[in-house]
């Protein structure tokens, strides 16, 4: 009930400043554009070529991600405003650390900002966003920059290690991207819990409840409208998400069309299995915000690869299957159990579970197409195959066990980082909701909440806990009959 | 009052499921990709020709016209996650359609599928969600998806018949998408309508009303801002649609260029007649909504014809009086006359009447253009012109003509397969909602509303009308003087 | 007390009907397409070349700016929908002035319009849309109208003067557009005020207070959120803002390059001077929802000048300095001072400091940068230097004379534009808010808001008031300590 002290207060704020410095003084020592933006260049490229791609993945970050999480009634311009700035912020430390790795910088101690790069820096914001997801609500402005400057370090550090070193196919970075934002969520989530009421009581959302609820005299909740925004700004843009970095150009073609045949897929059985899995047969709110989306997870890695449209369709299928089953059967497990994990968004069986099949995915695909159907294309995809530029050795065998090491990888370091970061974020050197949820807080009146936390992103536990039942309810009685 | 029955309850998610299946299958059995998006294709074609407009349609069919119809308070959601579900059930459906119905599935028994047939795909959606905006707070999801199967086959068929039989004009698809979707709703919602009361009472909402209710508390109504996310979605991405299909790249200019002159005279034209069919010079929110949105169909038939700019801003104008006409004294009148057509959305006045308008204006257009001004073009607007590929014999009296019928068949073929299809919904195997403005909805408790629905889609009797009844009041009473 | 005349209930819709006359008149007599949308032409343009840059600045003007303005409870719909009709409407006037000022026009009386032409239609909508920020919830939509009509003309003249006789470099607009339409604003406001209250209250929202108030009993205010949908669209597509109209294709490459980073920077500074501005180290709402564009703004003039990416760091965090600096202190004594100016969106500190700043930064970098780093394309950016086409005899320091000149120029010709235009509209036969928080306010029933203005859009004083209280509350009590 005391007031936050002068570090308590200030600490966001100079942390912040601190960062941005030296990123201005790391810019200015070593990046410098790239010869298609200096003046003078003979070989002009049209800024139409990646621009529009650009954009479209800049919508799903921000607008996208943004919105998907402002479903929490009391949190969501928070949610939307942290989004923005870990966006910010994040995407200018993924554009340093990639220079730093990039051949050019061990050669002349300097490297190039171009459309790509900023294109691959969004692309990098999206493992924080994601693990963010499943942290939101209980962590501080303060912990979420922290968590992005370690995690973008670690996992711009596997990508290169799964992409360039290994010679992976990963495409659409369903592994290192979302599978990776998952589990590292997860596992910070699984140190820094503190909260113990809310992983007892979970956050399952039931459609049907709210809309007889009593005392929801305005009809139909808007925040979970706001959450739809961000879900139909994905879905429509996550074509785009898996076919960003992909080449030559008709693998990028295949990556558009595959993603999109898998959505829709996976939407039409997200529908079917959310309707079976409710005991009257109506709709979870939860369900078609999330798994609708987990078809373009799980086409992610493959979808460079795959040649026959039905593939695509069914691989969304078993996404949805996989989605659904997430977050009626295992999310309520994971909390229960002695793993004791809360997933504020579900980001497991958005994310974590269908990047996981895409890994699963790339195993099957290399072992059942013949490597003959790419022609010359093959070591696009799969770089380090016998015969091609770089004097690989490897055969469809040896490609597939390199996919399934890099699955264990993403799996592994994602949750050793994550448990580390998560001890470091608990250090009480660094900002912290108070107990939000203990005896305390029920007689905690107006100034109790005030801990040097930004206000507005402090985590309200009576509001928040009352919402939380008034949604829950007897949702976990709902069985199939 | 009783339990739905495990029919009730489990016919959506089953019937769903069959038709996945059944997708898949077709696909896996015709489908493959085209040769650009196959490897070791020297002629290659780059992503960005097609994707751009592509996902601006895109936008237009899960953000546009999900948040367009999201007004209605206690159904915003159900709107939204309908219009995402047909959606992606529906471009499935419309790929395999236009598959069967290629040149290349006549020879091989197979089809191509492309960035251009996903994009053609996403417009064969446009129907049924401008069908839905008739029916919808009426209809259960089984009715939208078997309505759905039903219209895209009609639909379908009906295209192929006007632009590829009868080789029509109809670039912008004014007449086999907008027309024909509008008066398919319009005729099921007459065979399905069991809702009295709706039809006497009506949805009209004013503006000002509202602003001045006492009860209104939070000020504005949110789920009006809603809908303006889908109005303004569907504005600035209207040249998109009326371009996306058009040939040489000249006639995808001006479609561009007199889709969007169109709308800014008709917006204009709007503003002035909402102010000047109110009593006391207020603005009607469902004509800002709907109407300022009438010129992007109203010229579409003829986006790639125009050759004078003024002649768009004009059609432009026309088709926002048509529009405000059609709400304030046509669509009260076809509610109470003998017809008794509800039409939820007011479809008719943003669809029906500015496509018909639209086929109108082919008809001039053929008349009054020189065909001389088209030089060499003139054979891909109007194929079947005489000294053209094609060997065509027509004359521009001709084609005008055929223009003239491509509107009583789009007329005819949507009421008669509207009729018969809104029979088939009303068979008893179908579920519906079970009366729910009766007299028994008054005293329904809770329990009351299962009648093996989803439940947040079904439509609430009681909140709604009294919804209605606060929105309508003293409209009918406002005329000018 | 008394009904509007009839004078005053039919003065808009008459006022936009002879606009809406007068435009196609004029479209009629001078308006063709140019040789890319004319059948036959044999230089084929792709649509897509500049397309969708113009849909990036479509979706800005319409969505971002429009919702940006949404945040008053009682004016949401009000702000979106005059945006809309002030796009429509003002797109129309500004292809019509461009025409008339261009070389064709003088050679030919009649002017081209092509994708390019609606595209700097819609960069000349910005000005108006950035006044109406100064203006929203005091003016009728006959005063937005007329005053779109007058600021377009002025800005479309002193555009022709800075940029092609005068050859300075704006690139991005950012005086001519934003710095223009921010200071014709707050002069316009200067004049037409009526509302004391306002200007003694203000408009400074705290986040902090709204969570916690007893009254918000439904978590959230979502007009926060809604305009926060304006601030992301505005955002992401700012590069596609600064970039449109950039030559040759480096050029637009480095804008875009340039602003989104200046905009990652200034965002993360924003984040820190929010929190370091605040006591409690809260975040302020209305500095995340505007302050994090100030970024976008300041690079304009330079985006396309700016050779060094820490340079476009150093400048957007600069930019979010002022923006702050301006909201937390400026804004206060502006309207508190003997100039009295109210500024509902704050556009002062959005547009117009940054504006400025842009201004001044095309000084030092003109001077600092060498011009030999430009090569050949030196004449494209400063097209007036020693030894181009143009046979210019302008050395760096003459050029920067021409830059301050520009800063001057647009400062006094919007401000004395502004205030001519504000005692226009104060004149009686306009249509104006008839003294709605004079003592009458207080008493005054529902029909006293009845002076022949569209009731939706008339800003309802006692509300307001109460709101703008509710808001405001000890935030100028909050000092940094």
């Amino acid at each position: 009930l005391q007031m936050p002290s002068l570090y308590q207060r200030r600490q966001f704020p100079v942390a912040l400043c601190i960062f941005q410095i030296m990123f201005i003084l790391a810019f200015s020592l070593c990046a410098h554009f790239n010869e298609h933006a200096l003046p003078d260049n003979k070989s002009k490229v049209y800024v139409n070529t990646d621009y529009p791609l650009f954009q479209d993945i800049h919508v799903m970050s921000l607008v996208g991600f943004g919105f998907l999480m402002a479903f929490l009634k009391r949190y969501g311009f928070a949610a939307v405003s942290m989004n923005l700035l870990l966006c910010a912020f994040v995407s200018q430390w993924a554009m340093l650390l990639r220079g730093f790795l990039s051949q050019e910088f061990r050669e002349s101690w300097s490297f190039t900002i171009s459309i790509e790069e900023i294109m691959i820096a969004d692309l990098s914001c999206t493992p924080i966003l994601i693990s963010m997801g499943a942290l939101i609500g209980r962590f501080t402005p303060m912990q979420f920059v922290v968590m992005g400057f370690i995690e973008t370090a670690v996992c711009t550090a596997v990508e290169y290690l799964i992409i360039t070193v290994m010679h992976c196919n990963d495409g659409g970075r369903s592994l290192v991207i979302h599978a990776f934002g998952a589990y590292f969520g997860l596992a910070v989530s699984r140190t820094a819990r503190k909260v113990r009421m809310i992983s007892k009581r979970g956050t399952i959302r039931v459609v049907g409840e709210d809309a007889f609820d009593d005392n929801s005299e305005d009809g139909i909740d808007h925040s979970e409208l706001f959450s739809m925004i961000g879900t139909l700004f994905l879905w429509i843009f996550f074509p785009s998400f898996n076919a960003a970095v992909q080449e030559p150009e008709d693998a990028r073609i295949r990556a558009v069309i595959n993603t999109y045949l898998s959505m829709t897929s996976c939407t039409v059985i997200t529908f079917m299995l959310t309707s079976l899995t409710d005991r009257q047969g109506r709709f979870n709110m939860i369900h078609i915000q999330s798994s609708t989306l987990a078809g373009g997870v799980a086409i992610g890695s493959v979808a460079n690869a795959i040649l026959q449209p039905w593939h695509s369709l069914l691989i969304g299928g078993i996404a949805a299957i996989i989605s659904v089953f997430g977050h009626t059967h295992l999310q309520p497990r994971l909390r229960k159990s002695f793993l004791g994990v809360t997933d504020t968004c579900g980001v497991h069986n958005l994310h974590g579970l269908p990047g996981i099949l895409s890994g699963v995915c790339s195993i099957i695909i290399v072992l059942v197409y013949d490597p003959s159907y790419y022609g010359d294309s093959l070591y696009q995809i799969y770089p380090y195959f016998a015969g091609g530029e770089k004097q690989g050795d490897r055969d469809k065998y040896d490609q597939a066990l390199f996919q399934a090491l890099a699955i264990i990888i993403v799996f592994v370091s994602a949750t050793v980082a994550g448990l580390i970061t998560g001890c470091i974020l608990r250090c009480s050197c660094v900002n912290q909701m108070s107990d939000p949820t203990g005896a305390h807080a029920e007689n905690a009146d107006r100034a109790g909440f005030y801990y040097g936390l930004p206000q507005d992103v402090l985590w309200r536990s009576m509001e928040m806990q009352r919402e939380i039942q008034m949604r829950y309810r007897d949702h976990e009685s709902n069985e199939i009959y």
